[in-house]
């Protein structure tokens, strides 16, 4: 039985707005797993099957199939909660009732879709009789239907933090005027998390930053300020800064899949720049099993600054 | 007086979210008629009236626009279920009451159509004083309006559930870039039973898939994984395993109008690939009473494991 | 599997008003079974625990205290259906999804009770998500809240019908100035039977009527009109008649424990009466679980003409 | 972080018609503090200011004048849950957000009342924006009102249920015909405890039954079957079995004041007669902290079997 | 321009579970008029008109049969909030928009009535459409319908809590068992405070209480407990303690006409026992409008320390 922390605590009142139910779901994950208690998160999110298909998902470790493998890695890795579309959660909620916090991902795109949209097939109320601490949400700033998006998730989040669920925003800069450098660029990933944090997300997912500058009129700013996003520590430093000066909970996603240094170097310098975390799917559930764990072990020392 | 057998219980164990009356609905259909108890499930869908207008449907074998004629004919060759549209149901749920488990279809598009979407007619309370086991949806992933189809479904399908009505997906790849071999695909349209399983639904009805490939992406995989689609029962395997690792309902459609060796062999490859089942509309309203009684007990008889 | 018989056809066409839905799950009922199809009705309740405590309900045969006991003998005597309250449904809805249709039992009295009424602790919503057949309530004609308790049930009723499910009314006459005896006076039963018909009960369950008169003015025109209630069949095809002249569906309760010889003889009244079965439960789950069962094959017998 | 034992696996699988959210917020009680995992329970619960006022409640330990007071000690004992009414829970549910699972106690008396009855002044809303893993309520078997409490937390129950609230019946007989000694007699404890199971409710808390019989009709039983409850152990045992066989939660609370050592041998009674734990108020808060926290660590190891 | 002072932020502080919009609303009062920041209220309320009717409440000075008299008044005086019922503040709120903080009483007795209850008139669309900060709530601890009064409050607390509006609770023990003598008790009165604390009440209003004890149980904690009540001061600061040590505002009404030195006295005693300050209805307005501004400044210049 572990106490909640000090940092959870002080990072909890940067909330101040929510209700003690919607805290206490924020708390569920920052107090669950191995790193419960240290501010940091590491998440497993298996939104891939619905996003690129079942077998560019898990072909590569069929054992993910099955919904329950991957509640089950969630719980054996000491994650800190596990989030996925309706189906995979209704799979197994049950068998793993009280076992790990959960995240009901409420939209998703499909690569059969020609527009830069998402469908919305979760509610709150799945939510609450699922069990799950938090809503996943994605936006695509930048989108032609971004602000569609917007709206929506602003309704589900009103509905969501009356009866103490959390909301997550998966900020994803994709469609209109931007190019693939463009949606990891750095002013456009501090932007895309800032945004999130303005639309009343709880906690914002986004992709590490590169060093490029999308938007001219940004880039000059960076420069005259002498922003220095020269490192990634420096640049996840920045990211965290345009959350409300760390006021709010960031993470970052794992990307493409990727060799084991290039991970742990990317968690280092999450962790060096203040970030709050780690959501890892494809690089978790598409490695067998055991080295999934190994990795999942050494993320965490990372975070616990053992490693 | 059938007990529910060990083998549907371990299919109901799979919907562990859900409530008993969803389970118990769900048990109606895989304990009814001459496949009851089997895990099988051989159901006769009408949307055709709707879909392609009435003499396209009926008048090869007239006494199909009597909406008698359906009901009596699923009674008589002992078939799980029957689905048909609002108007179908309603003109014979009376008469038909308790004599087989009946699915809603809610939604229908229409031959005179211009874009690639459904009209919604029908409701969770038009299920329950009709006395509906589940409702039906169609979804066409990949066109431009599939995410508001996934949005209507999934209000329908919250609603539904609370209610204890199981959840009947047709998912059919349709419209945006997906070429007519494309809805077809091996990798479309395992993509399209996973995509319904996601959304939330009970049992998924899809083609039975080609061997072709669609995505460039996943062609990629599924080669370097070596899957093997060679014939259509590995095919059919590969949508099971796509439907949560065997823990979601997939039955598959007949498709276009065939001959009779050609259906009869779908279903072999749909009982050895550890489908759930066939749901054929045309290919028996569309003979002769006769034939298509003697049609459906050779079917069953293949599922029994008998022919 | 069975198709629906005339008789059953025949009986479900009394229920004109009814939508499709609620005769679908009275033909749940009538076609489940060891009975099903026959018209008759053996129904296992199992609220004594409520009424009089769990240890004068259960302490005879202590399997009972397990509410999967009274599921699992219902299903192996193979009964139309088991009635419960909220808690014994609950505890075993799921485990026996399918199995046999339920009736939720929504109010209750208990022995502490020093007035003439009971809760209600049962709605429609979980005879919905329950996948309960029917609700029941009980009715007491003749106490002094007696018209509170008509209006619950109408309440629920109106509901009830409006979803499809069935309505059974325990209709027993009790408080006010009814005397002990008075209680199954032969006038005050099939006055009973005919106010729960008229508050719009499909299925009526009362008490087997004496020779006992109460009411004098009714004693008066029973004696002019010479109608015969000298035999317990006789005094059942009164019940029935006063039901709607057999338009609706009367069984009859068993009481307090009794020898089998009189059981038997009561059913075959009930039988040569016209009556449409039995609801016994204290004789029933009281026994040890061989006895009852061969208790209940042979009332399944009597019905079936056979003994 | 500890996973989900066995044991409380199997108690959570007792509750098979409820959905996930429901179990998740059992597990998170069954899981939480120095029992967790035991399938035993500890719980402070704290409804003594409204029910006997603020002096005879808080004067003897002045500390617990103050909402955090309660909370903290909760805390630091490592107990299971906390239980209190809408002010209580209000003045701390920010502070201890995530630090302990919360239980809302939705009606209470007040000793200013000249009937047995409640006022409800605590709601679903309430449990859900003050992220409560359970609402309480109050019944009075055998009082004049019990119906009407009965249906107040019907309607309560249903509701918390359909959005993952577990509930918790205070299962007190009073008033009626019921004396002072029948309160806590044998036959009318393990009745008051089925009474809870069957409307609903998925935790039961009862006092500790006397010897004393209450009811005839119950005592003529108890004697017939030999129903052995001449120690506290075997009549904590019987009142497990009313409890659905053990299918149910059933906690015991400490009742009036007393010394140490009755507190303790309760416990180990408790413990020996397969109940689930205590809910131990007055004997708590009304000691100095440092003893009451000595008083709750013997207890946590006598239920730990270590004492 | 007046800053948010230490005193008033940690008055806040202890309504932790209250969204930002409430507790903005608390500050209003908080932060208006001449006790602006200082952590105590003084609020006129007007409902005399319909407790005791108009001639017995505005004849002595009859300038307060127009509602526009009590507005200025309160604005004049400097006071913290203006109460009133209904009618009165819709006569008013439009020319003293902004000019001080209202509180829309919703409830009333009238003297015309034959029990202890009151009639719900105003509701929170009332207070948002009319600018209050607040609605205001009677109920009678121990009075026959006290129950009914406590579940009318929930309700309206719920909504205004969910929309940002303060709730004031007049606690007037009344009916029931309790004497004249009993309604101003010391343990009467601390256990109202106490009560109204307990049901969700931001504010307390609650009589000045006497040195008397009702309760029997009571009496003998509060002689075993030696808790001092000899003088107002002492027993105000009992009151306070009984509200959650401090963490709930109270106030405290001025009852019965009396003369100007008596008032003084007892808001001296107020201050002295760390009460919120007073709520001063006849006193002020059937007093002449200057003999009633004098007496207002007088007790101002109390609680400020100065007299």
């Amino acid at each position: 039985m572990v106490k909640v922390t000090q940092r959870v605590k002080k990072i909890l009142a940067g909330y101040e707005s929510d209700n003690p139910g919607t805290k206490a779901n924020l708390a569920r994950m920052l107090m669950h797993g191995r790193l419960g208690g240290s501010g940091k998160l590491l998440i497993l999110p298996v939104d891939q099957g619905v996003e690129h298909g079942p077998a560019r998902s898990f072909a590569p470790n069929p054992g993910g199939y099955d919904p329950h493998y991957h509640f089950q890695l969630a719980v054996d890795a000491g994650l800190s909660a596990y989030a996925a579309p309706l189906g995979f959660i209704e799979a197994g909620a049950d068998s793993f009732a009280g076992a790990i916090p959960t995240i009901l991902k409420c939209n998703s795109a499909n690569s059969l879709s020609t527009n830069k949209d998402q469908g919305v097939y979760g509610s709150v109320n799945d939510a609450l009789r699922l069990g799950c601490a938090a809503i996943g949400f994605t936006i695509y700033p930048g989108a032609e239907d971004q602000y569609e998006m917007i709206e929506e998730i602003r309704e589900l989040s009103e509905e969501a933090k009356s009866v103490g669920i959390a909301v997550v925003v998966w900020s994803y800069p994709r469609g209109g005027a931007l190019t693939a450098e463009g949606e990891t660029a750095m002013d456009v990933c501090a932007y895309a998390a800032h945004l999130a944090c303005q639309i009343g997300a709880h906690i914002i997912k986004v992709k590490p930053p590169t060093d490029a500058m999308h938007l001219d009129a940004a880039k000059k700013v960076y420069e005259a300020q002498n922003i220095d996003v020269s490192t990634m520590s420096r640049r996840i430093a920045h990211v965290v800064q345009s959350c409300f000066n760390g006021k709010r909970i960031v993470v970052f996603s794992g990307g493409a899949a990727k060799d084991l240094e290039g991970i742990y170097d990317e968690a280092r310098a999450i962790r060096d720049g203040g970030g709050n975390g780690s959501i890892i799917g494809r690089n978790t559930f598409q490695r067998p099993r055991e080295d999934a764990l190994a990795m999942l072990d050494q993320i965490v020392k990372i975070y616990q600054g053992k490693a």
